[in-house]
């Protein structure tokens, strides 16, 4: 079995907003998705570890805002890699609270849904959260974060995150080293830099400011380790 | 509640093969995810009325063939607006039968993923089928087709469709008259042309020819209607 064509399904990129009682919590998501029409009804498949987890099985309840293609990747770290069960992750992010009483994310965010949980289904490590849609808003035209471009900025390899540097100048250089956040993933390319900590394109790794931290997840320089050429 | 919320998730697109004893069928679906990477598990949403749907709930195994980005459309309209009942939509489609005995499309496919059901999800009109993944190949390093850049292109809004033409020449020409499928909503947009069937950009919609038909659905001239400017 080759793994990798798992790797070929296509996902946006959604927050996923909940509560119990007063207390309210976020995370990242990628398996949001519309099962029928006529009522509408959306799934998500949520860890069982997670925070998130607790709070919709407590309230029946949840929110999931469609990230739009520019969100920067501190703002997806925030709610991908820390827990709120040590941390308010809503600390100085954009939401209201919905209908649904769920927070819901407006940063960031070209649109969001709201949904009542009708059927839960568990499947394994994860439990499938079906939810009729109860509440619904557009609040952008910008064009939607996919999972497969997210996955690619990560790694370092996506075009947009150096718009000045072309595939001739990175072809004529000699390779430049990366660096791999051994906590999320994230790679430091060398060539592309870190633009959103102002890093620009060709920083040296080791000239990095001892304060900066992965992009995505927070890991300080630490806790990064250099990739074979 | 506005229901364009609903459009701001992605998908891919993808071809579904079941079987029911011999015979077999396939259909295309956007709903395709995974749930659980341990054992990896996927999931569908099929609605109960097709004939795939018939299928998989005899046999309990599905297909999943991941789309490249420059499918055809009259490809995608075979399996999407055709019916396995009153014909046989694999004749003249590359396919091969796989380790469940499933039909599996190997033409315009990137990747194909294999799957048993382990659990059926009654949602309404639809029913969920969760699949645990038995075999699974990647054939192509190619994009994915994703559900928001098929529509563009059916809507006849998609720049890919006519390469040669600048969006400067668009803005300096008058408006040119589209014409929609009242079958499956293709739009025939006189600007751009078919280039599946050869029509060239700028072909007045009276100048097609007589047997010319929807490049997604197989609908004749008569049964497209002008659209308001």
């Amino acid at each position: 079995m080759d793994h990798r064509a798992l790797h070929k399904l296509s996902y946006g990129l959604y927050i996923i907003g909940s509560r119990k009682d007063d207390r309210l919590n976020a995370q990242v998501a990628n398996t949001v998705f519309q099962v029928t029409a006529e009522p509408p009804v959306i799934a998500v498949s949520i860890n069982k570890g997670n925070l998130t987890h607790e709070f919709i099985t407590a309230s029946g309840v949840f929110s999931a805002s469609t990230l739009c293609s520019d969100t920067p990747l501190s703002f997806i770290g925030n709610f991908g890699f820390k827990s709120g069960r040590e941390m308010n992750k809503l600390d100085g992010i954009a939401y209201k609270i919905g209908e649904t009483g769920a927070p819901v994310i407006t940063e960031n965010a070209v649109a969001y849904l709201e949904a009542r949980v009708i059927q839960q289904v568990d499947v394994g490590t994860h439990t499938l959260f079906i939810g009729e849609v109860v509440s619904a808003e557009v609040m952008s035209e910008k064009a939607c974060m996919t999972y497969d471009y997210y996955r690619q900025v990560k790694r370092g390899t996506a075009p947009a995150a150096a718009p000045s540097y072309t595939a001739e100048e990175r072809k004529a250089g000699p390779r430049m080293a990366k660096y791999r956040c051994t906590v999320c993933g994230y790679i430091y390319d060398t060539e592309m830099g870190d633009p959103e900590s102002n890093i620009k394109p060709g920083t040296p790794f080791e000239q990095l400011p001892d304060d900066w931290t992965c992009p995505v997840c927070g890991a300080s320089k630490g806790q990064f380790e250099k990739m074979e050429e």
